[in-house]
């Protein structure tokens, strides 16, 4: 299947009721729910995709919710609840306890509550290993401080948190911190565009570039890569769970002054009117056409 | 791994924050939202364990859904809104394209908005028809029309609607009707406690005298089977997806001259203080310990 493709033809079937803000296309869906903005998205982690199979639950379990937590970040929300499912193997009983001693931990950490959830066994035939766990977070925003990824104008400095590039091979796709308290220092006062990367830097810039209908003029020298990538890397590679996000030229430096976190904050770029949805090197180079998109075995 | 054990150990380790009313251990967890009462479930459909591989994937998508309404139903609530995952082989589009269909339409007729979700393959070596596939859904509810499943008081008259037993080879599995009218006309009027009946009548009813600290007494002849069904099927077979839920003796009658719906309406026994959690026939015979005691494919 090509995932694209199908959800071109069978988004436009799914018909939004009158409490949907925000359906399908942005990080989270947006509901409102007694005056108050819930956001809801769910992801998923499935053996040998997402994880070498060898990989500790615990940090399985922590991968899961936190890359759900990095969609609840990008839109400027505070996460309160989870509920998971896992479909795996008849495997030994330490495998689970130790993904749910995982999983506890993490959601307390975050103060999220694991309120529910479905357990059930996969068909003989599947791999030993084979599991599918998902994880639905829901979090609240309030309509000051909501981040969407379609309200960037022309002629805004576009910038990141953190590193890009390796993440699985250094180990970043696992021990990530998901930029929940950056991006509540962020949303409504310096931004109100955002995303969050999880198919690669460019692959994820494009999509909010395409949702806000402008373009994007990087500056490739700038892209704060991690230790060993290089650019095709830092552009493509994905499950980075860092921010992209908008902001006036003229409120960049009291951002940068105000900045209180060690998570890098580096501007990339600039929004452009021209070529919506594209993404420039200053050369006039289309980045898309040379480089990777990014990693697509999911979506949001 | 043995399912229920394994839930025993996992459980305590999830912590609840204040905003979670009810966590695990009911057909839906519910939290405060800006003073409404949010709903919250996820299940989820397998290939091979929930419908066979050659099931219509219209008939799979609405099943999901079902599932899931069934257990907004047995809370008393509404449904709102949907996310959806899909981990499958890189089949042939059209049969993705088709479930989407069964999926829309579905929800259309249960204004249901079908609002996120994750798409994702499975690695290599997955059966070809393999698939797993979840829904998390969101309903509401009043606090006085909200039902929980630790409500019942001994004394009380226990009801069913609809008929049980043979759901797989009847296929009443796939075109059920989710009892949402039901549980409307039903919650906060003659009933404040229910369950829906996925995973069999005795086991599912003895989850909700277990829950309220009563013993329940059946009178066998009287649970209604479906066409050739015996006993044991009726007890024992599963995803019936009909409710069970306990009304005052006083309030029987009426309930039954203003039910509205050509859906049955039975009694079948009474809840008891003695024995709390099991049930017994009306001879004395302990029927948890004589009957298999339902399908535990899968949790709520």
């Amino acid at each position: 299947m090509n995932e694209l493709r199908l959800l071109q033809q069978v988004l436009p079937l799914l018909k939004q009721n009158a409490a949907t803000l925000v359906g399908p296309g942005d990080d989270c869906a947006v509901i409102q729910v007694g005056g108050e903005l819930l956001l809801l998205a769910v992801d998923q982690v499935i053996a040998g995709v997402h994880y070498r199979p060898d990989t500790a639950p615990e940090a399985v379990a922590a991968k899961l919710l936190k890359r759900n937590l990095s969609d609840i970040a990008a839109m400027g929300g505070t996460p309160f609840c989870a509920l998971l499912t896992l479909a795996g193997n008849n495997r030994d009983e330490s495998w689970y306890l130790r993904f749910f001693r995982g999983l506890a931990a993490c959601a307390e950490q975050y103060n999220v509550s694991v309120s529910g959830g479905d357990l059930a066994v996969l068909p003989p035939g599947s791999p030993p290993e084979a599991l599918v766990a998902t994880l639905t977070i829901t979090g609240k925003a309030t309509p000051g401080k909501l981040c969407r990824r379609n309200r960037a104008m022309p002629g805004q400095t576009i910038m990141t948190t953190g590193q890009f590039g390796l993440s699985f091979s250094s180990g970043h796709h696992l021990d990530f911190t998901p930029r929940l308290a950056e991006a509540a220092f962020l949303a409504g006062t310096y931004t109100n565009c955002m995303i969050d990367v999880s198919d690669g830097l460019l692959l994820d810039a494009s999509r909010l570039a395409a949702a806000s209908g402008v373009g994007m003029i990087f500056a490739p020298e700038r892209i704060p890569r991690r230790n060993g990538a290089d650019l095709t890397a830092a552009l493509s590679d994905g499950e980075d769970y860092e921010l992209v996000f908008t902001v006036n030229p003229a409120a960049v430096a009291a951002l940068r002054s105000s900045w209180p976190f060690t998570t890098p904050l580096t501007a990339i770029g600039t929004t452009v009117a021209a070529h919506p949805g594209l993404v420039f090197d200053e050369n006039g180079v289309n980045l898309s056409a040379t480089h990777k998109t990014g990693y697509e075995h999911t979506s949001e």
